[in-house]
């Protein structure tokens, strides 16, 4: 195994930077140009000169890390030097002159997983970690990597195990046709487990969305006030304001940050122009918004009477969407100009500001309600869903196997299918292709 | 004293970040979010989890220096931390709200002064060791962050004060009309110091150079291949080929970098068009450029005749610039197309390459060669440029005053101001707008 070097602080000038080394030769490539501190089998620290050909480079912080006490597990020195561009590169091409070679992204957190450090939905909760701009997507990270989520992916493996077992056995047995597991138990206990990959499953687009930003939809006629609610959101909020590249790269998009939860707002055209919703281009915008959306802000003027217009728009925009998913909120705008009492809903100024902040509180509320205490589990990280996908599936070929008595063998195959793909996961199961694909997110350094 | 607190490494997003805390509350801060390691005199680091209101907001290494071994002298703590922007804020917030207070810039560093752990020079070469981008003008700060300088500095003010002395105590017996100094050796000794002190002067424009890279004005008549020549030098060069806003900051200049020194380059528009140089309007362009270079590249054509023209070219050029300051180059260009012998000077064809190479190291040769080894001291300062200068004025103030015979109280006085400015590059005398405007250079969190 080779000897892996990289600067880990982020690029640019500061007033100190770190360079990592790690690996078997980590201890021989830093002393040939410092002195590193008396080995402990704790973490040591010390100052030191670093030179390179006999010539001082820097005065530095040293400190060592000796297996299995560090990041990846291996033998790890830590050089804290000034963080001059010039001194990082000198230090880092030093140590690659004595034997280390350049880091790929993410490899630190790689040796640390194959050295049974971190399991990988812990690696990469470390690259979500990392990421994470605002506090609730920081928490799920935080939680991930603490492996309270990877806990119960071992209790689902391991029950998968024990069914899987269980079935395997009769086929040992299979000339004397004997049915060790009850069907009827094991048809409970897997639908139980398929129930609790749904709820994951389920949790992915609000998790998602914490972590990228909460969608929020404000759709509505036109002259509403749709955008100078969108203002009144923005403006009235000392948080972080600032265009953000959406998701889905292809559009840029208001966010605030409210409580430590971000919220994307997708603007909307009028919804439409012409008394028919369903001939206005505006329509098919709005329908758009509204299936990314987890929030959706129904805009209206309060000054106009709450006709059944107002709900045909509604109903006809809700038509086919799955509304339990939404969270959604009807704002009776220019309350200013309309006396009460409103209609049900949110009645604000976007003039005045009034009801404002209480809609924001509101929606803030909503969703937070969703969110699961810090013991549950949210699913965040695409892969994952993707995973738990095809778990799903295969569990759902397991009940079907049972309820049509299919013979044990077969049973076992779509066992072992949800077995290897809950594997992926944590990286019980997992191929060279799987690895770089998640570490080539990381940055250089981590 | 405040405890003060700030984001060391580089703002940004990176694999990891270290907050710094240091002041006489920095352990009692820091124990209310995580659990120090186990006092002892020396640096000590261990993994811990940092928690805000009983939160976890990272696991973290966290390093102790206790007093005096840190790099501010008072105790400090290093919290190294994911690099995410969330969490390096939320770490600097919670210590901020335990009583620290957020660094200014180069704070850290003042107070590495204020408790004479550097001396004033030091503390600035500090901060040109964080901005130095090549060999050269790192190796400069680095030897003034190590002292070599202000030894330098502090033997002639020793010796300034010991002359001082020896005409205050004459001023104690000054009604016995004694004279405990001879006259002619204090003129002597003083004259030495002088011409030190002048030698130090003398080195800033080549320190200055080196630090911020050395002028190469290329200057020369319209379509002797002057753009082709700086191109031949730029893209012949492997290393660093960049734009960077010139020390005047009213310039881009093109940059490379050879074997550690960095060379800036001063384009000029085409000498002449008419015959008359004074005439030309390129004219006063191009002695604007000689006086800021070290280096002149004077580029001909190889196949016109060296005639009078150009060597009256070069005389018009230098008539009023000290030559003896610059290194003067005569480049013959375009020698593919004429045949051999040369006229003295670098015969190169920017066309094809040949000659080019050998140019670079003969430029290379020539500014080493006025680089001082590495014991020797280089002013790169400008403050302390304006500051030599002062003493300088003084010494002169002192000579002249021995020559005319002025009486010792007199002669004294000029020696303390020589003393003042002198004090006032270490530190020995400072104020607090002087040390102000020198950590305001610095980045927080140095």
């Amino acid at each position: 195994m080779s000897t892996i070097a990289a600067i880990s602080t982020p690029s640019g000038i500061g007033g100190i930077a770190v360079i990592r080394l790690s690996g078997p030769e980590a201890f021989a490539i830093a002393s040939h140009h410092l002195s590193l501190p008396r080995p402990t089998v704790r973490p040591a620290t010390a100052f030191a000169h670093f030179r390179r050909d006999g010539e001082l480079v820097d005065e530095v912080v040293v400190t060592v890390f000796p297996t299995p006490h560090s990041y990846t597990g291996d033998d790890t020195v830590e050089i804290s030097c000034h963080g001059s561009s010039y001194v990082q590169q000198a230090i880092l091409q030093a140590l690659i002159d004595s034997g280390a070679r350049l880091a790929e992204p993410g490899e630190f957190t790689r040796r640390a997983f194959l050295n049974g450090k971190l399991n990988l939905s812990q690696a990469e909760a470390v690259a979500d970690l990392i990421d994470s701009t605002n506090a609730a997507s920081h928490q799920l990270a935080l939680s991930q990597l603490r492996g309270g989520y990877a806990d119960l992916l071992d209790q689902m493996r391991q029950q998968l195990v024990d069914l899987t077992a269980l079935l395997e056995l009769e086929l040992d047995f299979s000339e004397e046709d004997v049915e060790f597991a009850d069907r009827k138990q094991l048809h409970h206990l897997v639908d139980s487990l398929r129930q609790e990959v749904a709820r994951l499953i389920g949790s992915f687009q609000l998790g998602n969305a914490i972590k990228n930003g909460v969608p929020v939809a404000i759709v509505g006629r036109p002259n509403v006030g749709k955008s100078s609610l969108l203002n009144a959101l923005l403006a009235d909020d000392r948080a972080i304001v600032s265009p953000i590249p959406g998701t889905t790269r292809d559009t840029i998009e208001e966010t605030f940050t409210i409580d430590g939860l971000t919220f994307r707002f997708i603007d909307t055209a009028g919804l439409r122009d012409s008394d028919d919703p369903v001939e206005s281009i505006g329509f098919d915008r709005a329908i758009k918004a509204i299936r990314k959306a987890t929030v959706i802000l129904f805009v209206r003027d309060a000054t106009v009477p709450f006709t059944e217009y107002a709900i045909d728009d509604i109903a006809y925009l809700l038509d086919d969407i799955p509304q339990k998913e939404k969270i959604i909120f009807i704002v009776h705008n220019k309350a200013d100009l309309a006396p009460p009492p409103y209609p049900p809903g949110n009645a604000v100024s976007a003039k005045t500001g009034t009801g404002v902040d209480q809609l924001k509180q509101d929606i803030l509320k909503a969703v937070r309600r969703r969110i699961p205490n810090s013991d549950g589990v949210m699913l965040t990280n695409l892969r994952h869903y993707e995973a738990l996908r095809q778990v799903a599936a295969s569990l759902d070929e397991v009940l079907q196997g049972l309820d049509n008595r299919l013979p044990a063998d077969l049973v076992a195959i779509d066992l072992r299918n949800a077995l290897h793909h809950l594997g992926t996961i944590t990286g019980q199961v997992t191929t060279d292709e799987v690895l770089g694909t998640i570490f080539s997110r990381f940055c250089v350094g981590k």
